[in-house]
């Protein structure tokens, strides 16, 4: 029934896809190599399987709750934190300087994913308090890192990001929360922000509430935005609590999904407004931000892998259960168990392929930001920066879009018990949905994608992955497939295919994106699934070319891989120029803009 | 906010694409002409909107109770169902002879849609009440009719279809529950049923439950299943209600969507089993259930259209409204409303052009039916009878698939508001899920699709439509396209491919069917999402044809027409070639079934 973390998949993207043993080369990530990867990956599995996973179901029945300012959170939440605080999991990837482990992004990776496949609504917690620390280290002050930094990698304290009002979503230039320099250089900060994930709760002795606002003489704008720490109570200069500060949880919302996570509505400022402390200079806060976000991005891109994962297996284990029709090849007159049902092996394998596919490109993007991080050369550091700013939008865009598909047939494979709640499928198919929204919509990742991602390098980054597809693409062909023959041909088939229809895709992007920027726009969705597909179908083409090299050492996992890869080039990869069709033909974008706004 | 039935496309649809005027001359259908039907159409309107709309978010909140066997409908339901009773509407398409009013299906099929876009779960009641007077038309004995249809077509009575059993779900072949014949001709019924919709509730005096059973020596499987009536309450000759029948509601599941719907365990035959009335003959319950199946089926597909054109509304009134973000091509400098943003519109765009497609394409399916059901001709019958046949698995397979989309685009567009209960696009979005999966899962749509409906017939139905198709291509050429010229090219290029895309598969399941049944069912799914976009994509353009000619009278209403039709040319017919690859290349079926099912 529970999730089990699929530790062997995740090691053979990591060691054979990510290249970790280039990773475990770079200053300073020695530690970050195979073996460390495998004992902290088996050991972050049991607390996922074995305390995290059981709590997902009721959770969704028993939400956070709500009474007059105070957050419950769902019961034994509380006491899986704490287990998740003292295993040092918040601290993975942070640096040993204020109490993490430095390992690398590759490696916290999988550990990300484990949580959130385990229980969505949980591991929101610890992924805001992520993204807290990541704005403190981009830009906060010696003494806001000394002070804040040790308490939230150690879990202690939890952090959250507090960008949206109800005005201001995708589009944060309408922020109009207040923040008023005092004479002692603290900040007071008013206004209402919303849609705050775990904005309040009782897991945690305090919170870091990281605070988009206005200074007063700030210009209009994106460029007229700060940047602030707002801790729910004041801390001491001994690091002892001190005072309640000024914002509360005035509601949390009724939610579609993740429901034991609290989204909370927050209050800042009755009483002349809450203490703030500048993160950084005045009016750089956005630019810190989407800092901050590439890494948050990322993080809910892992997201939607995980939930695919979740629900596949949930899937895969009724299919295997559930005894219903004969054969459809006569081949039996009695009811066999689904599994054995073509339709049924093809939703399964397609889940399947999408999962390790955004997988494996989810990982290799994360080496490749280790290698930003890390590397000693500045050249080299640009380089990987550079593509792996590129994969982030397709990370979390195709990875969340695609969890939607994936928890969609989740529920088909279960039939009718898919649509009762206690199955728990719908409760995945319901958790997806936010996916693709929070963190920035798959169209805010699209304009990323189209406008800083491609078209400000003039495309340099996406033909550095093309030139690699081609690489693979040719080791398709030269390598001797055996009795892998027709997938060998089959992915090469298909991979090519999409790599011509995303390479034209690109190269329509960068003629068409300043003449007509509303038809390249509106297609730049379409882009992000179309990049999606045909990346994470590549790294199936990889994963392909080592499992047929190692089959016979383990016949059945190197098996299995084959056969998922198969899946991604018939079912997946066959989608690449139908998209590109779409997107190119978007051209003059009469077909979206002919009708008045009123005739829609 | 609310659901505005599209009486204005609706009726396009019947006029234009699915000629009424043709209808209207068969015999016994003269009052089925345009007038009516627009007269017919407004008052339906009137009770969808005004009546029925507003209790769907009610539903949703406050769902069914069950309580000692009783079910409460959640309140005001029971009050709109009377107003829906009293105003004949459950008695629209049925006999005269019975109460009814005779109308064509290409009547009756908007009527349901609008219903059902109104409320899904309260539609739910009379779509089951419907299936039982169809049952009963088909099979039942002229006293069974006279006692049992006069009341359930005015509505006093409500009908269910007892078909499921835990361990019978699509394989109809595992019923277990049991009826034996008593010398009185009646039978006592015995067994547990599931998930029947409306299978207790107050909303009506009493309830007709169509069940299926097998007597004591009937033959194993499929060919041993009997129909019975087993009424709630015993009716006396004089047509009074007696005594209480052995069939209770033990209880109502807990659902992802339509929760206003009650979905019932029923237990039949404590103290000896229920009394229940064979309909038609012993052992063919499963043949009488198939003819019955084709309308619910059908009418499940107009749900499709039904929840994706609501899902379409709320999101088209939402992006008017809400403002934010510049426009991308830099024309402004304030926020503007999202409808003007590329990806916005894509999405409407999206939405619109599948939803008219769908209802385009289920309006002509039922215009078949009509001409199948009262040409004068027996070979005209024939004919029209397989091509409706033919498109009863993809209108309920492609319209329900493809609810699930639109629904899911209806919550994006919203943004973080989709999630938010309270806004409702989550409410379309979970009562959707249910349509791909009951009256037939979509695997069982493809495999009537594959099996009875193109390998039975040498592809004869397919190929008429494929003909048709032909014509409309060359009437696209032919026409002189003005100023629509970039549309009409777009739409012959996309219909040509997906038109080719349609009839290579055809020809694959004809030449593979036998040879290789389980890779050419494992691609049954996506022939039926090829054949619903390549038949709607049809439709879209034999509208565009008639919105050209037409434009000049109502610029705004064909101006739309013509840009929807663009839309499901580059957004939806693009994805032919690619489902047809997928399809085709199962060949050998290696690639879903190359894992052993302890792998998987």
């Amino acid at each position: 029934m529970s999730y089990t973390p699929p530790v062997k998949d995740m090691m053979f993207v990591i060691e054979n896809l990510a290249d970790i043993a280039r990773v475990s080369q770079l200053p300073g990530l020695a530690d970050s190599n195979l073996d460390t990867a495998g004992a902290i990956l088996d050991e972050g599995a049991k607390l996922a399987a074995e305390v995290i996973a059981p709590l997902n179901a009721l959770g969704d029945q028993r939400p956070s709750t709500w009474h007059d300012g105070h957050v419950k959170a769902t019961p034994g939440f509380g006491d899986a934190y704490r287990q998740y605080a003292e295993g040092g999991w918040q601290g993975i990837s942070h640096p040993t300087e204020f109490g993490g482990q430095g390992l690398a992004k590759l490696i916290a990776s999988p550990c990300i994913e484990m949580l959130n496949a385990a229980n969505l609504s949980f591991a929101l917690c610890p992924l805001l308090t992520d993204g807290a620390i990541e704005a403190l280290l981009i830009a906060g002050s010696d003494e806001l890192k000394a002070r804040y930094l040790p308490k939230l990698i150690e879990g202690t304290w939890t952090g959250t990001m507090n960008l949206t009002e109800p005005q201001a979503g995708s589009d944060l230039s309408l922020v109009r929360s207040r923040a008023e320099r005092q004479d002692d250089e603290t900040y007071r900060i008013s206004g209402t922000k919303i849609f705050i994930t775990w904005g309040e709760h009782d897991m945690a002795e305090n919170i870091m509430h990281l605070v988009l606002a206005r200074t007063p003489d700030a210009p209009e704008g994106v460029k007229g935005i700060s940047l602030f720490v707002v801790p729910k109570f004041l801390v001491n200069d001994d690091g002892s609590l001190g005072a309640r500060n000024a914002v509360q949880c005035v509601s949390i919302e009724h939610k579609l999904g993740i429901k034991a996570s609290p989204t909370a509505v927050l209050q800042y400022g009755d009483n002349g407004g809450a203490i703030g402390y500048l993160v950084g200079e005045e009016n750089r806060g956005l630019e810190y931000m989407f800092i901050m976000m590439n890494a948050a991005r990322f993080g809910v891109g892992l997201q939607g892998v995980a939930l695919s994962d979740a629900a596949y297996q949930k899937a895969a284990a009724y299919a295997r259960e559930r005894v219903q029709g004969r054969p459809v090849d006569g081949s039996g007159a009695r009811a066999v168990a689904i599994i054995d049902h073509p339709d049924v092996r093809r939703m399964l394998g397609t889940m399947r392929a999408m999962t390790e596919g955004a997988r494996a490109l989810a990982y290799v993007a994360a080496a490749h930001a280790d290698i930003a991080n890390h590397d000693d050369d500045a050249a080299t550091r640009a380089r990987h920066l550079a593509i792996h700013e590129y994969l982030v939008p397709i990370v979390k865009g195709w990875s969340t879009e695609m969890a939607i598909d994936v928890t969609s047939l989740g529920v088909q494979v279960h039939g009718g018990m898919g649509f009762i709640e206690e199955t728990g499928a719908a409760q995945f198919y319901r958790d997806a949905r936010i996916l693709s929204i929070y963190e920035g919509t798959t169209a805010i990742q699209a304009n990323d994608l189209v406008g800083r991602k491609t078209m400000r390098d003039g495309g340099a980054a996406a033909q550095a992955l093309l030139t690699e597809i081609d690489a693979t693409l040719a080791s398709l062909r030269t390598i001797d497939a055996g009795n892998a023959a027709r997938v060998f041909d089959a992915m090469h088939r298909r991979l090519a295919d999409g790599r011509d229809a995303l390479a034209n895709v690109v190269t329509y992007v960068l003629e068409a994106g300043k003449r007509d920027p509303r038809a390249v726009f509106g297609g730049g969705v379409l882009y992000v699934k179309l990049a999606g597909i045909v990346l994470s179908g590549w790294q199936m083409a990889r994963a392909l070319i080592v499992a047929h090299s190692k089959r016979a050492d383990d016949p059945g996992f190197y098996g299995a891989k084959i056969a998922t890869a198969h899946c991604f080039a018939e079912y997946v990869l066959t989608q690449a120029r139908g998209l590109e069709s779409a997107i190119v033909s978007a051209r003059g974008d009469d077909a979206v803009f002919a009708m008045a706004a009123e005739d829609i």
